[in-house]
Parts: C-alpha cells; sequence; structure tokens
C-alpha cells in the first residue's frame, strides 16, 4: 500500500504518538530474556508505578489492548458467586459489570445517566446491602467524558473491607494519579490515549490485598491473565510466560520518557488547559458539551449535535476534508454526540484551532450558523 | 538508553525482522474504524487464511501474544465439563492442557517424552475413550523441535466428532499450511517466529462447526475473547469491540506482504533447507540434534550438549561475544540443551555459518574439541 497523509486523530483514542515513539518501535528486537531488554521492562515497570501514583510491585504492561487488562483484573479477582458492585454511568461500566458477569460474579449495576456522574451515596447504599468482594468505578468514562472523584468511591469500598478496582484507560497520564495513597487494590489503563503510545498494551497495577486474593481464587485463573505467573516474567525471577510485545514496550518506553520530561503535574495541566480552550469555543458554534465542567474529563470533551446535523456525514467530512478523527457517540448517544479527544501529544492549542475551524466549516455544510472567528478567539483567550 | 548493537536472533522467537517491518510500525497511527486501516485489517485477515490455508471467515490477528491466541481458542470451545484430550509432548502441549483444564476441561494428556513424536494410536484410544469434545495437537514443538504430522490426528478427530485444535504458534509461515483441507476446526499463531514480525499479535482461525460451538458455550467465554464479539470487528460490521493495535497490524501487513513476494512455497523450502545445513554442521562441533530429522521442525532445533559444558556461561558467550541469542532448553531439558530457531527473515546460509562459527568458538573455550572449518563447509555442501 501507499502511505497516505496523516491524520489528526483528536478521537477517543488512539492519540498521535510523537516521531520518537513511533521509531522507537523500528529498534531491531531483542529477546525477551535479553538483559538489555530486561533493563527497559525494569524502567517501563517502574514508569508505570509513577504514573499510576503506587509502589506496587505487580505493575507491568500487559499484551493486549486496555480491555485484556480489564479482563486480567476481573479474571484475578472475581470468582464464581462474588458479589461485585459495578459503577455503570457509560459503555466502560458496562463492559466491566458484563466481564464480571462473564466470570460468574454477582453483579450489581449502580447506574447514572450516561453523561451524569455516579451517586456516591446509591454506591455506597449498594456496596452494603451485602458482603462485597469488588468496587468498581471508571475514572474516566471515554464513552461520555465523566471523571469521577475517586476518593469518596474507595473510602466507601475500604469500610466494607471491598476491593476497590479502577478503570484508568483513559486518564492515565492525563491526570496525576495517587492511587496508593486513595488505598485502590488494582487498576488498569490503555497506552494509546494520554501517554501517547501505541495501541496494544494495558498497564496494570495490583497491590498486595489483591495479590492475595488472586492467589486464593478458585478455580484458577486463565494461565494468560494469572497474577502469579506474571510475576514469574515481571519479578526478579524473569522466567518465561509469553513473549512480550518487544517493540511496543520499545514504544512504551519512549512515551514514559517524553511523560518524565514534560512532568506529570505539567502534563496534566496542559491537558486542562486545552480542555478549557476548546469547551469555550463550542457555543460560539451552536453546540454543548454533555457534561458540566465540574464533572468533565481533561482529554475528552463529548459535544452534543444541534438538530438536524447528520452525524456520519459530519464526522465523515471531517475525516475525508480535514482530515480530523473525531469519536461517534457509544450507546444511548449514538448519533446525538461526538467526542474529541485532547490526549497527550494531541493536546495542544494548535490542534484545538485546527478542530474548532474544521467543526465550523462542515456543521456550515449542513446550514449550521456558526460564528467560526469567534470561536477560534474564545479558544485562544480560554 | 542508547541504543545498542543488534543481536542476531537465533532463538525460539522473537525472530529477526525486516527493515520494512520494522519501519512499518513508525507510520502514524490511523483509528482502529477509519477506512484505510480497515482495508489494511482486510489485508491481513486474506493473508492469514493464505498461511493457514483456510477459507474460515473468522481468521484474525488477535490483541495478544500466542498464548493469547491458545486461550481465545480454549475459552471459546472448552466449557467446564468437557472432555478434551491434549497431546503434550512438550511445554506447549502441557501449557495447552493447563489452559483447558483451567476453562474446567477435564483434559486427557497423550504423552511422549520431550523429543519424542506422539503416538497416533494412543491418541486414538485416548479419544475413544469417552466422548471428547477437543482434541489437540502442536504443530512444532517450540520447547523440543518436533514436528507433528497433522494428517492421522485430523483424522482421529473427526472419526470421534471431536473439534480438532492446532497450536501454530511456531510452524505458520515456515511450513505451507492446509488447516481447511484438514478439518482443523480452530488453530492459533505467534506473528514472531516465521512470520518475522513483531509479538504481541496472535493469528487466530475458527471454522464453521467451532463458532456454532463458541456460540453456544455457557457460560459465555470472556469478552476480550468472545467469538461473536470478535465478529464484530472482524467481520463485515466493523463496530468497535477493542481498540487494534494499530502499528503491530501495519508490520503484520508488512510482513504478510513479504510473505507473499518470497511465495509460501519457496519460503518453507528456505526453512527446510536451512534447518539441514545446520544439522550437518553439529557433528563437527561435537554436538546432537535432539530429534531425528524425520520428524525435526524445519524452524527449529533442538542441540545436545556434550558433556560437561556449562549451558548458561556458553549461551551468555554467544549473547556477549557474538551477539547471537539462542534459546535455552525448558522443562526437563533444562541445562541439557540449547535451542537453535532459524524462522523468517533469521533463516538465512550466512546466519547458519555465524551461528556455527560462534559456537565451535564458545565451545572450544570450554574445551570441548570442534572442527570448526568442517562443521562450515558441511553446513554449506548440505
Amino acid at each position: 500500500m501507499a502511505p497516505t497523509g496523516e491524520v489528526l486523530l483528536l478521537g477517543p483514542g488512539p492519540a498521535p504518538t510523537s516521531l520518537t515513539v513511533r521509531e522507537a518501535q523500528a529498534r531491531p528486537l531483542l529477546g525477551q530474556l535479553d538483559p538489555e531488554f530486561l533493563a527497559i521492562v525494569d524502567r517501563v515497570q517502574a514508569g508505570l508505578r509513577r504514573l499510576f501514583g503506587v509502589e506496587h510491585r505487580f505493575t507491568l504492561p500487559l499484551a493486549g489492548t486496555g480491555t485484556a487488562g480489564m479482563e486480567c483484573v476481573v479474571a484475578n479477582l472475581v470468582a464464581p458467586g462474588d458479589r461485585v458492585v459495578v459503577g455503570v454511568h457509560g459503555v466502560f461500566g458496562q463492559r466491566f459489570a458484563e466481564a464480571a458477569r462473564r466470570a460468574g460474579g454477582q453483579v450489581t449495576e449502580v447506574r447514572a445517566e450516561f453523561g451524569a456522574p455516579l451517586c456516591a451515596e446509591r454506591f455506597a447504599a449498594a456496596v452494603a446491602a451485602g458482603p462485597t468482594r469488588l468496587a468498581a468505578v471508571v475514572h474516566a468514562e471515554t464513552s461520555t467524558g465523566v471523571l469521577t472523584d475517586l476518593a469518596p468511591f474507595a473510602a466507601i469500598a475500604r469500610q466494607a473491607d471491598a476491593l476497590f478496582v479502577v478503570d484508568c484507560v483513559t486518564s492515565l497520564a492525563g491526570v496525576e494519579l495517587a492511587l496508593g495513597a486513595l488505598g485502590v487494590d488494582a487498576a488498569f489503563a490503555g497506552t494509546q490515549k494520554c501517554l501517547s503510545a501505541p495501541p496494544g498494551l494495558a498497564p496494570v497495577t495490583f497491590g498486595e490485598r489483591a495479590l492475595a486474593v488472586a492467589a486464593a481464587r478458585q478455580p484458577a485463573p486463565p494461565f494468560y491473565f494469572d497474577t502469579r505467573l506474571l510475576t514469574g516474567y515481571f519479578g526478579k525471577d524473569r522466567v518465561y510466560h509469553h513473549t512480550a510485545p518487544v517493540s511496543l514496550i520499545y514504544a512504551l518506553a519512549a512515551a514514559l520518557d517524553e511523560v518524565e520530561q514534560e512532568g506529570l503535574a505539567a502534563r496534566a495541566a496542559r491537558h486542562r488547559a486545552v480542555a478549557s480552550a476548546l469547551r469555550a469555543a463550542l457555543p460560539h458554534l451552536g453546540l454543548h458539551a454533555l457534561v458540566p465542567v465540574e464533572h468533565a474529563t481533561p482529554m475528552l470533551t463529548t459535544v452534543q449535535y444541534p438538530g438536524g446535523v447528520d452525524d456520519a456525514a459530519f464526522r465523515r467530512r471531517l475525516r475525508e476534508m480535514h482530515r480530523i478523527e473525531v469519536g461517534a457517540g457509544l450507546g444511548p448517544l449514538a448519533g446525538r454526540v461526538f467526542r474529541i479527544g485532547t490526549m497527550g501529544h494531541g493536546a495542544t492549542l494548535g490542534n484545538v484551532e485546527r478542530v474548532v475551524a474544521a467543526i465550523g466549516e462542515a456543521l456550515a455544510a449542513q446550514g449550521v450558523r456558526v460564528d467560526t472567528a469567534a470561536a477560534l478567539l474564545a479558544a485562544r483567550r480560554a
């Protein structure tokens, strides 16, 4: 195939990657037990600990996507009959609940509307309604753009002696996490969001309490996800368990270096500033954010269409004429919203200007009255 | 990290990758639902069908390593209580049996010594001993270098109306496969062996009979591995299931192009010729292949040490002085053998000469009498 022009990835992920990260993958492979490669794995594990804000020894890049990370958590921590409480206010909460049911969990979903925050009181009541093995929330719900304040949910889980699990797929490296201080027992993430690495790895972390539950689980989890076997490779023994995805780990190491160079606090501030700029532009385009600013993620903004806009035609025009990818609405939001990701390397004011201008053009093409100049000005001043 | 000199990968995988394949990963990412990317996915699926020798619509690169491919097969096809017969004459047969047990299967292992072929008569007796849901063999046992002739085992499974599953992790793209004609119901592979792509993807194929069993399985398999959900993305609907590992799929597409350009028959012949050359050199180095030639894989040669050789020191010398990786013995063979992979891009006569010379030097350093010149001559004349 002939390589074609680049597409600006401002959807829900993958996010754009830097040239350095992309080219890291072109380095010749090393064996997964090679000492030079293991030194890189060490560095990656340490970098992931800093991003999650944990000291957990079991912190590693699982070979698979973010959903594989979720499966690893579920496979180790949910045994048949276990009571599981899941916050569901988007597709990824639904997905966790579904995975826990498939593992045999007795799942209680604490629901809120797509786009609304979870209610901590209702969550607490559900956790208290029976002996709860595990309570889970999604930190940054990629299907809606709602950010969950973790502290109250962590306290609820701790009080009930339940394991507390957090889906950090979209939040990792875009906000500062302190999962250790919060007492989070296990979390999983993706590499293709705010980390700006290619997709295909799932950062996963388990604390000691979770590892003890995993070690006692009956029946044993699938071989691929077994924390004891993964510890064999990702611990001090370094014994073969699977063939590490060497080139993706090169890229992840390079992406972690970039986070380190920028500083996580500065990176989080950049994500917030860029999301604010985008949000400021929306009213001038006849658009409204689905989620109030106080509950909104700083890396994904879900935007409601004005009446009469054809979603598919709008996104196709962005992609074909402007070479920009934005995301479609998922679940009950399909057709009613689109999603703009400003993640990692993609979170720049220049990208906001580019997507604002493109949105203005594409909406105008469908007869929507827009003031693109005012939108751009508002973004710059935000 | 400073990039360091390249290591020649002549172990059990990952195999060396071409510059084209490596650099394919550096292409800017596309979204997993982007039409340009989906065209690449189509091409990859078609290429994998040709390598497996199947027309199965469900043929796809799973996001994960070869072991994830194994788990996908087990998760969909083995339900609690199902009777499963597995040929076990190496680590990867053991691994399949273990995965099937963890899925609740009632597993009968038909064993042979590590390094020996499976006995079809004993396999047939085990399959006939009860209603068998699934019979599985490893095509090219990476831990020993034994190649299994699939036809008799396929016939045994078919006669018993059992699903027939084959681990093709190391054989795919190194030998010609005709799994469709053999009636293989499901198979899985890796990309980092004879395909010479980076690790992190598992080519998987299921025929219609296997898909029907998977669809009826109770309880449902994990979300990540569910064939029905995977079909949503890898079928004509192209709906989101997980974020495809975009850069690895670029590399896989490039690797499949290289197989296509060479031709699978020529590639298989190259692997055979290179393995023969290596085998011819061994006696001159005081070495013997573990597996008789009639049962040996053409991409991995397991070599027995003469008495008194320190395995770790030998392999360390190859790695540090000669910058060549070979593999250690696994399981009962640990310390007694080493494994030379001549896979994909690594299967060249030049690499055989390089490893033969290095082995000669490293054995001589431990006091073994070798005739490296004669070994090289034998390799060239083979």
